[in-house]
């Protein structure tokens, strides 16, 4: 019986699944094997170790991969498809070593102006689609690199990315606001900063400052402190792409905790999404670039 | 004859002059005894041996100090005086241990909503109030922590300042535009893209995000890239703090290469701002402060 394998391969995690013939998860793994930890050489042994488990001893096998493994610092390189453009086209074929692996990547999406790209939210677009295939509206996927992408007549139009959670990491970290965001989180205080956040049309670099000032001139706790900092950050996202979400419907695909944030700023900026759970999208758009797959001529 | 000894004690750097009678630099030294390299205990030795060369053989010694040699790690703190008041209220004396000196330090401004501190700009407001008494408008005073102060009536009403100096470190060296970021500069591309800044409000982590995308999908010149960051924050900077100088005159106080930068994005705005020097002003502002010291009850 043919054995499928699809994989999520991210920055700092690889996941892989194994599929029967109707698509169902016959089998899991996990592994912190991801693309940052990698050169090129290493993705194949990579995979091996990880998917040991999962794969018969003889071929061939049918792996799908999505993710970093097809950026340029990845297992091998796989051209973007530009925009407007479906979610997934076609996957593409890469070399391996071991004879029983027939292993595809699907590519991911760039966009030429204002300049763009994304690797691995692809799949979780085309996974919302598979259920939802006349969506009219925006998702929204919360990240180190959140992504907001304009779906129309099964099509991604346009998308925009934003660094905040990078910024977020290294202003926490790295900023003269280190000292100040420790541990800790006041729900409160998010709230209350994110109502003001969404409307503030000041500069971002001025409202850092603010919070650095705030913290000399009285003693606010590290958690409130670190959850104004989250406010500030993800308030000047969503009011500043205001144009891309105004009047649309919002999906919200992520994990529970930083979704929760943007489903919090995108309310007091007056919207209403709806949230979705990310891995579930991921493996449903995996299930179906392995039917988009099938379908083209070999 | 009485040494007038005046300081301007930075983060990084402890620049000295001494004064004679009429106001008149007769001997000047600088150190790199910066405050981020000092405990509070060092402050009076490390003053001692930078201005070992002005200072008289017996005292007293009237020495006058701007900056962080205020702040709570520094030398002695000095309570911020609140705005709206004058750039320099009255200079307070603390306490040392050599018997010769009669220090005192210039208190920083602060100002609840929003919070906002300054430590050293107030002087150099000061200097420029000394040669325009009557101004009416805002001094744009660029840096790590670019400050934004608006004047009338010999008075500082209010003030913001942005982290964007601190941002742009933080982004060309620790992020993952670090790589694309690197030695070299491209004016014309600043210009280009600072006249876009100033008229967008987009969000900047997706402006941000822009830049790494257009570094993945076309080969720039680090040096285009490392100008198009720059025009990027200090566009977002004057167009968020729009409200601040809109219909008034601006003075652009600060170091060559970062005021060309602000004057080119605030003309790239639709502003005219006039220039002056900061180290000119700073050395103004501490005569003024002796003036004001001396009137004032002892």
């Amino acid at each position: 019986m043919m054995v499928r394998i699809v994989a999520d391969w991210g920055t700092s995690r690889l996941r892989v699944w194994a599929l029967n013939a109707g698509g169902e998860v016959t089998g899991a793994a996990t592994s912190d094997a991801g693309m940052s930890r990698l050169t090129p050489d290493a993705f194949e042994p990579a995979f091996l170790r990880a998917a040991a488990a999962l794969l018969p001893e003889e071929g061939p096998v049918e792996v799908l991969i999505c993710g970093m493994a097809g950026a340029s610092a990845g297992w091998q390189e796989v051209s973007y498809k530009a925009v407007p453009c479906e979610p997934i086209t076609r996957p593409e074929r890469i070399t391996t070593r071991d004879p029983r692996l027939n292993v595809r990547i699907i590519p991911g999406l760039s966009q030429s102006a204002p300049s763009d790209v994304m690797r691995g939210e692809e799949t979780q677009v085309a996974g919302f689609l598979a259920a939802h295939p006349g969506y009219n509206g925006v998702i929204c996927l919360p990240g180190t690199h959140t992504k907001w992408v304009r779906l129309a007549k099964g099509r991604v139009l346009s998308f925009r990315s934003a660094m905040t959670g990078e910024l977020f990491d290294l202003l926490s970290t790295r900023s003269t606001l280190a000292g100040l965001t420790g541990d800790g989180w006041d729900d409160a205080v998010f709230d209350e900063a994110v109502n003001g956040a969404v409307v503030s049309q000041t500069a971002l670099a001025a409202d850092l400052f603010g919070l650095r000032a705030a913290g000399l001139l009285s003693q606010a706790a590290p958690g409130a402190t670190r959850a104004r900092l989250s406010a500030i950050l993800i308030g000047q996202e969503v009011a500043g792409l205001r144009p891309i979400w105004q009047d649309l419907p919002v999906a919200l695909i992520g994990d529970a905790t930083l979704a929760d944030l943007y489903h919090r700023a995108l309310r007091a900026a007056g919207q209403r999404p709806e949230r979705f759970d990310a891995a579930e999208l991921t493996l449903a758009g995996l299930r179906a670039a392995f039917e988009i797959y099938r379908e083209e001529p070999q």
